[in-house]
């Protein structure tokens, strides 16, 4: 009989995670009742909340040691016990980290064939396309020559922002880990300019590229990070808080930016989670679809192969070794 | 000659500010020139603000040793020499903490005699109603049955956006210093409930009075409260940042709400600064004016009299012994 591998937690890692961290352990291929529907999974998204998840920090839950871990994926169906959906259709669900999956059809979205490569259902036209359109677009309403602020400017939601943000006429700077990133951020995504935050005093490096302030900031990484930049937000700043990259690996949390210099700068602060703005989807892939079509924003995926390898590309994730969005590839298509 | 006698800073304080901290001393009598008109300070308006104009850390700069004390005052026109102002006139204006000021036109409005009393253009009607009306109503935008957190309760501010915040059916908490404090919002001001800061447990008090969270915060303090309430957050909760009551007299401030609870609410936090505001005075005055003919929105105000009374009268509003709004009485009306 066929097996199903899937990828538990072995141990709660302490700080960043290791391959041996995790198990690929067979499983029982699943089976369908009446009414649901068995997939096989395409492309599994890695995601830093991830992380949150196994420390049981996340507001979705905690995966603890032994249980499977979690993420969105990109299936195909393989049998269907259901009317409305057939063999082949390809779905969006959250199939989890393995090869095979049985849902309910109400845990199932359609995929549209226009978007391709079908990957980018999970990256630009995905939950990080949506998160990134989400917090410029609909929360911080930017502005032709606003100063945009992006940490962690080259991954999967930062690099979205940007290009949306360039593409609105702002002023765009970025935040990376590395020469090697910042170059990509400058001549891939458009970038006017990107801070390397290993070697480069990030304030300094602000009050030089600029000096009126930012206007607006989109945390992903929380920590010292969002404390520097809110001493330097110019009048009527948007900060959307969306992301604790920096903590995520670390046992405690970094206390946050103070009031008084957020209330100098009469700015607004706002949290954002993705899954609020899930019934606009539809609007948002419009929109980008349009943009991709002119060849005016894309996403560069960092695609792993094979379910066995998930562990790996997930450390380099939070090693901040990636390129573009992480993705495991788990079955041909 | 007549002199005019004026509060200057003596010494500048390192915690809590003492009456040896200020000097009253005599200077001359100022005389108008052309275009300028000569006040008679009726009102002086306390303020925590100006503690932090002693610290060197207000946006609207430092009072050093030697120098006036800044402050809004009612002042009677007492001689003029532009034609838009007559004897006898009511302005607002900053007077500062002396007896006599003159002033270009520019620097002065005329207070309607619908205000009354007079000294409501410095309390309910003016700089702190206005930041009430503005955070509360503008910026918060309530809701019925709205779960709304006033800390500071009894005082201008607070005592103001409490009331506004009954008038729109919300469910208001107050925190306050005192049991007697606590007594004055609920019996007098119509607070739900007042929770006693110095008695109670913060954390454990919200637990109980609001167990589904904080809608509206209204924080005029920083500090830890601003900490505490931040874990306490309803969904899409607004928080106004407005002062730093609990910091004003230390050296140091405190580090702000981490941002991760602000993102599982969903929370926006929008620093508030009163004189954005200033060119939607006249809305909030005809709108709470209805409400004060009513009966349903007074200010207590707690007038000490005399120049030489100012010092003493500050200091008791810093250590939170003034009851309402902290305000000289400076010239007979």
């Amino acid at each position: 009989m066929q097996e199903n591998l899937q990828v538990q937690l072995a141990h709660t890692p302490e700080g960043n995670p290791e391959p041996e961290h995790f198990q690929v352990v067979p499983t029982p291929m699943p089976q369908p009742d009446d009414g649901q529907v068995l997939c096989a999974t395409q492309y599994l998204s890695l995601d830093p909340y991830m992380r949150s998840q196994m420390a049981g920090r996340h507001m979705s839950g905690t995966v603890s040691s032994g249980e499977l871990m979690r993420g969105e994926t990109i299936s195909k169906v393989i049998e269907s016990k259901h009317p409305d959906f057939a063999v082949g259709d390809i779905v969006r669900c959250f199939g989890n980290w393995q090869q095979y999956s049985v849902h309910k059809a109400s845990e199932l979205s359609k995929q549209s064939p226009k978007i391709s490569p079908m990957s980018y259902g999970l990256s630009l036209l995905g939950m990080p396309g949506l998160t990134a359109y989400a917090g410029l677009i609909w929360i911080a309403k930017p502005k032709a020559n606003d100063v945009v602020l992006i940490p962690a400017a080259t991954g999967a939601v930062g690099s979205t922002a940007g290009q949306l943000a360039k593409l609105h006429g702002c002023r765009v700077i970025g935040i990376a880990g590395s020469d090697e990133k910042c170059a990509h951020a400058i001549n891939n995504l458009g970038y006017d300019a990107c801070i390397n935050r290993k070697t480069e005093d990030l304030a300094e490096r602000l009050n030089e590229l600029c000096p009126d302030g930012v206007d607006i900031y989109f945390d992903l990484v929380g920590g010292e990070t969002l404390n520097t930049v809110c001493n330097k937000l110019a009048l009527n700043a948007r900060v959307i808080l969306c992301g604790l990259m920096e903590d995520y690996n670390k046992p405690t949390r970094t206390p946050g930016p103070m009031p008084g210099p957020i209330i100098g700068a009469r700015a607004t602060l706002t949290g954002l989670v993705v899954y609020d703005w899930e019934p606009r989807r539809d609007e948002f892939i419009t929109d980008c679809l349009s943009h991709i079509g002119s060849g005016k924003l894309t996403m560069q995926e960092d695609i792993a192969h094979g379910i066995n390898n998930a562990p790996a590309a997930f450390c380099r994730l939070m090693n901040g070794e990636n390129r573009g969005k992480a993705l495991v590839k788990i079955a041909s298509e």
